[in-house]
């Protein structure tokens, strides 16, 4: 694997300011085409432009489709048309050249197809492209082998030796009746074995047990839920009437887990956009800004619930403002995220609302009793007092169970209105969890002043 | 996909209790065994034994592979040693057969390997159960197809036959030299296509550009890096001399990819051990008390922070105390976010440790700005005072910034020193932050006030 160092890349871009070309031919023909996409996420777009046209055709394309969406958009909009057509449409398996045709204008898009020799393939990513993204359809390549039940050995030995050039990695044969129906699958394996009786029939050879497919408008979610259920290299797609399309392979299926477990993971911690490390100050702001606001909002609420309190005369009070604060958002992201990652790997339903609440609420009472009783003791050895030391307590015990609650409700409340439950961990929870601390503590602290 | 309600498990159950044993074993038998497997997962381990005992031979095995880790330890510990060497050490691939051992007794291990009918299977998983878990070796698979160079096509054919009824999926034959050393792969599809020319050389059929390959002791992020990186549905997994040991398949890395992720999550939401929303309220509850205590730990520090000001004489400054802790606390917890998803993903060095840090202090000045100006005109308008507005918004710039460094800095220093930085997301940057805050906004405060 290469390793991009500084020093590494300034090294390419003098050679490349020199116009030493023969020399950085070479360096990029011993390059796997991922490493040199990195290379062109790392460098500026007209740099990258002078090493693509550096590269031989079938590198092209395969750097194409390694390289990050935004790199792919701005090199793609440097390339005139004719390359598009040969570059992408021709050298790329379909679903990746739909992919790379999104972003660009829908009139250089039209002429490239246009420009394409083989116009079958050309029609093919057409079709593709009108998929909704976020679809089976939207994943899918249509390059794939298919035998008709009906064949002999012979003939589908035949007839795949002639499908195979388009298809980089079989994986698995699809066996469709004469209306191009899928109804079994035939392994590579099963035909090597069988090669030498060249009569026998497909029907006879194929598996049509457990055989797992999608329909052209479910999910993306839905085809990586089945891909890793059922451990699939490719999973077939179908329209409604069972017509095989295309299939979809586990190299796709990656890219959606990966995608879907940093979108959650930025939304537990409270970012907004998908950004990286590398991206400018200005998005990496704008990511993080609405959660800041939201905190903002939630810190004067914070500060009109306490002002309603008379802390002047219960200063006191103030010294554990931000340990129930604390302890309220704590609880509340920790129960929204077991419910949320309960929710993306259900496929068993456990019950209903009232059960799962029921739930939450006993482990909500036994971490408040646990955490309520070491404050108090910690508290009086410390000499906080014992008024002091009972409010603290007691509120914690409630803010904690009220957490466990309410960040194990919400989510679950957005699921049932088919929303992302994923919305409710960072900022809604915590900001949310901690008003309410608040106004539980000043209440009890109110109740307990009086009292004594 | 079959969905588990209630009311199907319930009578499932009954049908048990009624001995309806034909009618069972047709149920199951009509299932995906990842569906008979969800099935065990749900009712309690003696009725999984029932109903384990009316599968035919082989569904019993891949049931088994497909088990969640408790559960199959309970059901193995109840099966013989005579069931264990025939469903699980002869039924299962390899390194399956390798996972489902590692946590049986060590006895009962050696007696079921022993009563193996086929030695040779019984050493190679010996040889796999003696690789430590999380590296390349404790993943992988002895199952491969391997041809040698100097082969015919013809005899490569003939051997792959012999071989394949061993391999579930093929993928990719691998060619070695008649040192056994890994050397090249051939596809099955380069094989069909050149089945006619029976009597040319592996050695000029085979593909040896970018071959990827691992060594038996590297670790598992770097089986998923390589795998995800060059879009592999196996990965060959060699020694230090090239020998071809094994391979890994795609399915076993993303379900390292799935754990990974899931586990990152939860540290950030603050748990601490791998729970489902379905496991016992005690397991739940110490999974999520360790965060809870460092929370109690930070609120005890926030209480003597603020019991060294003199609040009594300002108790206008507690208003606005959850405003800086809960911002500390958000911008920490983006910066680490960030920062660990880089280095997870990082397959380029994105510059030294100082760069990044100016980088998150450009970004922390422009949100610190931001929203320290937010706050000020709202504090104002609100009739909070100027002496109060300014007090709040110039430490909660100072907060924001120290916050985007701190939460920065930690898992980059961690990450230095080889220690996992997703330990340095959740509970310990928020309480940091935390005190940190109000220490700022305190002595700001206590400025502030002598001036005034």
């Amino acid at each position: 694997m290469l390793e991009l160092t500084r020093e590494y890349l300034d090294d390419l871009r003098l050679k490349i300011e020199e116009g030493r070309d023969v020399e950085l031919a070479q360096t990029l023909g011993e390059l796997h085409p991922k490493d040199v996409a990195d290379i062109f996420d790392s460098i500026p777009g007209e740099e990258s432009l002078y090493l693509y046209r550096l590269l031989d055709g079938e590198t092209k394309s395969e750097v194409i489709a390694e390289l990050e969406e935004d790199v792919r958009e701005g090199l793609l909009s440097s390339l005139s048309t004719r390359e598009i057509a040969e570059d992408v449409i021709e050298g790329l398996d379909s679903d990746d050249a739909a992919d790379a045709l999104a972003d660009l204008p829908e009139a250089k898009v039209e002429e490239a197809l246009r420009l394409v020799e083989d116009q079958e393939t050309a029609s093919e990513v057409m079709e593709l492209l009108r998929h909704e993204e976020g679809t089976a359809g939207a994943l899918m390549a249509v390059e794939l082998i298919k035998v008709q039940e009906d064949w002999t050995v012979a003939r589908a030995i035949r007839e795949i030796r002639a499908q195979a050039s388009d298809v980089e990695n079989i994986y698995t044969i699809y066996v469709v009746d004469d209306q191009g129906r899928l109804n079994g699958r035939l392994s590579l394996k099963s035909l090597l074995l069988n090669a030498s009786s060249a009569r026998s029939l497909l029907r006879d050879l194929k598996d049509d047990d457990e055989l797992v497919s999608i329909e052209v408008h479910e999910s993306e979610e839905m085809v990586v839920k089945l891909m890793e259920r059922y451990d699939l290299v490719a999973l077939p797609v179908v329209d409604s009437e069972g017509i095989l399309l295309g299939r979809i392979t586990i190299d796709d299926a990656v890219d959606v887990i990966i995608e879907d477990a940093e979108r959650d993971y930025q939304l537990a911690s409270g970012i907004s956009e998908d950004v990286e490390d590398k991206d400018s100050v200005w998005t990496l702001t704008r990511a993080r800004l609405p959660w800041l606001l939201i905190g903002l909002g939630g810190g004067i609420g914070g500060a009109y619930v306490i002002g309603a309190f008379d802390i002047e005369n219960n200063p006191e009070l103030a010294l554990f403002i931000p340990l129930i604060a604390a302890m309220g958002g704590n609880v509340g992201v920790q129960s929204s995220a077991i419910v949320v990652q309960g929710l993306a790997s259900a496929n068993v339903n456990m019950g209903n609302l009232t059960a799962r609440l029921l739930k939450e609420l006993s482990v909500g009472l036994v971490n408040g009793l646990i955490c309520s009783a070491i404050i108090f003791l910690s508290s009086v050895l410390l000499g906080f007092g014992w008024t002091l030391s009972t409010t603290v307590s007691a509120s914690l015990l409630c803010v904690i169970v009220f957490a466990a609650l309410f960040g194990a409700f919400v989510p679950l409340m957005l699921d049932k209105r088919d929303i992302d439950p994923a919305l409710a961990t960072g900022p809604f929870i915590t900001t949310a969890n901690d008003i309410m601390g608040l106004i539980i503590y000043f209440s009890i602290g109110s109740l307990v002043a009086n009292l004594m």
